[in-house]
């Protein structure tokens, strides 16, 4: 084992926490952290630390970690800020090796809190003891101990997405994305004023973790830019960071300095650094989430050329502008392209890219126009517009129609149900086969839901990746080409 | 009446319909759309016509429309090409006022084709008959007739948006978007190749049509820009139109002549008249439908001044970065303003706008909050983030949790909950009180959600929409400020 991930063991999977500040009153953050802890099936053992009760949710409590009889590999911290320096005292003394400090009202509350801040680093150091937080949201760890001491409500399962945030809320939405969208996580560090560990540590360690495929980061400002910039060029070389940096204008620079006191700095200046290291700088939350999941589970465009298919031809008008002003170049069709296409179009299709498919019912013409754009050397990725969903939405309005009996509508839908699962099968094995991103939008958000219903495992589950939107694939896509570039050519 | 309304009653509230084509094959779109019109409850009379069955769907079918005993309000139209002309001549023989001709392979198909679509409509004209189309995917009128006489398997519930689409699936795109989110709507046309109605005569229409309060289209290309425009300029004076063009880029104005045979034309000169006309110009279908549900019911606000209060600090930094992106000004807060927020908020929050709530837990101080900036008359909006949905969230973790007993935490869950209620009723009566907007975004989706499940009125239902990002918010809050300084100074 690596000397960092050794270092992150007792964070990460930790074997015991003590958790100090634990409270059996149900509005502090001392019962809701815990509850979460205790409610999420965290696999170790916990100790609650109260000096006055003398157990918390059933489990017995000590009046300080000294009293602990076992080893104790993790801290989470909630008391209030005057006590913290006593308590890591007493967790030095302890051998704990790593600390979560929740508890607010250091750095960020000026000179006064920030000296607290900095005596609180010196002890711990001093100690062998590291240190997140303070002012921060707490602590996940799905895949290997299904822990989730922070206080965010919500459990998202097993996945490889691993969050630094320097935001608790923030890092609270991606989590909520998660439920909403039945996304696998498995690391959240909320990385508070950072006051000993910054996100570059926790970029450095993830770039180690085996189970985080893709790191994921919301910052404010860096606490060092320099060493940010050496970390993240030798971790975006093995894994993607995909990071939301707010303080772009001079209103957000104003907001992050009272939140955080981050010193947001330059964007111009941010925005080379992260083309330089190979950061994949996003817009918006949702840019995140979707530039993370196809990063996760698709194979990388090697550049930047782009076929359509389009169950509609709106959507494929909306598909071509929305990849033109990302970058993407929407290539125009070699004439053995349009000679396959010709086989499986009825004549009056639109030899262009985007390929309309003309408003057929018949499901396999898009596996097959796909995989003719697919097989093309001069195209790195498709985007697959209005694939599935529609069908099975049309078969759902079928099953308790007057008319069922009469047109065997109840078989219908079943078919047209299959014609949805067929597609997304081929999808699925044409990815594979070919080893290029296929992106879809479809109305299938409707359809896929109404698939899981029927209980077949979801497309994204299976790496077809579904968006909303033509311009949410086609942004993805770009992300996509700008780190295989940045692969490629040491710059994006 | 005006005459506009009486020249468009047929096509959007027809006493009866004559379905030209009406099959009982179910996967022909004669099957599959007078489905959906039978289905969805149309209150009118229907009178299949097809020269063989004698009967579909449990209708007495009728050779031709001359064959039918009854006056015809409206013809739909689904027969081949090829039988279009001849079946023109009968509706105007029957002295059917509108068709909806369905049937594709006219104008879009080259010249052969465009002067078939122009022979019809000479025949049309001169018989005094009204067309939608060729080459579209039908109509729908909820609130007076719950009609669905369209392709896409959708039935939104009634409303008061309306839609002209120049693409069948665009549109598709937007009904769907009504479904997930529980929106209403009014109407929906589709196009098609707009031989003898325009977009406009539809914007036209719908500026007079009581039940309509905002416009919504998506447009490829106009098909006489001079026409557009006067039409446009004098709606818009009355009711918005949020228009997606697209045809944007050179690839996208490339797949838009391949598609409709539209010519996107510059987009620069588009813009220019969006701006000079009032037409709210969004960049994406959920941009379209985020700023359409909030004109629709939302005030509007009277500048581009903008508070924030945040439940959460990165949401505020957020907020603001994307607020000044878009051309909105976050004010700075007047002595007065930080004076009453002092009185609310604990000692050390941050005295800025964003207002960040300081992660308390105390619902009252949000509405409060949220009233704080309301007041001020340098304030025009106000974006309310992380409001509500997190503790109902978090409540609804409480409810089977085997502490359940022991804490009161079913108690609890619904304080929780109540208060997250308590926060969306202060929100509705302020929003009433000040007449100003306020776009929330919040990890409300879930707690949105949860609320419904308990059978509460959604918040949107009450006039409080949720965003599920802050970005999403300030786009929508920019478009509607951009609106109202058009109104005030004739140009946005």
């Amino acid at each position: 084992m690596s000397e960092i991930l050794d270092k992150f063991a007792p964070l990460f999977s930790p074997r015991s926490i003590a958790f100090i500040g634990a409270s059996n009153t149900v509005t502090k953050w001392g019962f809701l952290i815990l509850f979460n802890l205790l409610d999420g099936g965290y696999t170790g053992r916990v100790y609650p630390i109260n000096p006055k009760d003398e157990e918390v949710m059933g489990l017995k409590a000590y009046p300080s970690v000294l009293d602990v009889p076992d080893d104790i590999d993790l801290a989470i911290v909630v008391v209030p800020p005057t006590h913290v320096l006593k308590v890591i005292g007493q967790c030095v003394e302890k051998n704990i090796p790593v600390g979560v400090i929740v508890t607010a009202g250091f750095g960020e509350m000026g000179e006064e809190g920030k000296e607290l801040e900095r005596e609180m680093v010196r002890v711990a150091r001093a100690g062998g003891m590291m240190l997140t937080g303070p002012n921060c949201a707490g602590v996940m760890s799905v895949n290997s101990s299904s822990m989730y001491a922070m206080m965010p409500p919500f459990t998202p399962g097993p996945g490889h997405l691993s969050i630094a945030s320097q935001s608790g809320n923030v890092g609270a939405s991606m989590l909520r994305f998660s439920v909403d969208r039945e996304m696998g996580f498995n690391k959240f560090i909320s990385t508070g004023n950072e006051a000993d560990l910054h996100a570059e540590d926790y970029f450095e360690y993830f770039a180690e973790d085996p189970e985080t495929h893709v790191i994921l980061s919301y910052m404010e400002g860096p606490q060092d830019g320099r060493r940010l910039f050496d970390i993240a060029k030798k971790v975006t070389k093995k894994k993607p960071i995909v990071m939301l940096k707010s303080g772009r204008t001079k209103a957000g620079e104003k907001a992050a300095a009272s939140h955080t006191g981050s010193l947001a700095g330059s964007d111009d200046v941010f925005d080379a650094m992260c083309r330089q290291t190979g950061i994949t700088r996003v817009e918006s939350i949702e840019q995140m989430f979707d530039t993370a999941r196809a990063m996760e589970r698709q194979p990388m465009p090697k550049g930047n050329r782009v076929g359509i298919v389009a169950g509609g031809g709106g959507w494929g008008v909306l598909a071509a502008d929305a990849c033109a002003r990302v970058g993407l170049d929407v290539v125009t069709l070699k004439p053995e392209t349009l000679a396959i296409l010709d086989e499986i179009l009825p004549e009056w299709w639109s030899r262009n890219n985007p390929v309309d498919l003309v408003a057929g019912l018949r499901p396999g013409d898009f596996v097959n126009c796909l995989e003719a754009l697919l097989r093309c050397d001069y195209i790195d990725g498709v985007l697959a517009l209005g694939a599935i969903g529609f069908s099975t939405a049309r078969a759902h309005g079928f099953k308790n129609s007057p008319f069922a009996e009469r047109y065997n509508l109840g078989q219908m839908s079943d078919m047209f149900t299959a014609a949805d699962i067929e597609t997304a099968k081929g999808f699925i094995g044409l990815i594979d086969k070919y080893q290029k991103p296929v992106l879809v939008a479809a109305e299938t958000v409707l359809g896929a839901r109404v698939i899981k219903n029927e209980s077949i495992p979801t497309l994204a589950e299976n790496g077809v990746l579904v968006y909303p939107t033509p311009d949410r694939a086609a942004d993805v896509m770009a992300k996509m080409a700008e780190r295989s570039s940045y692969l490629r050519n040491g710059r994006s």
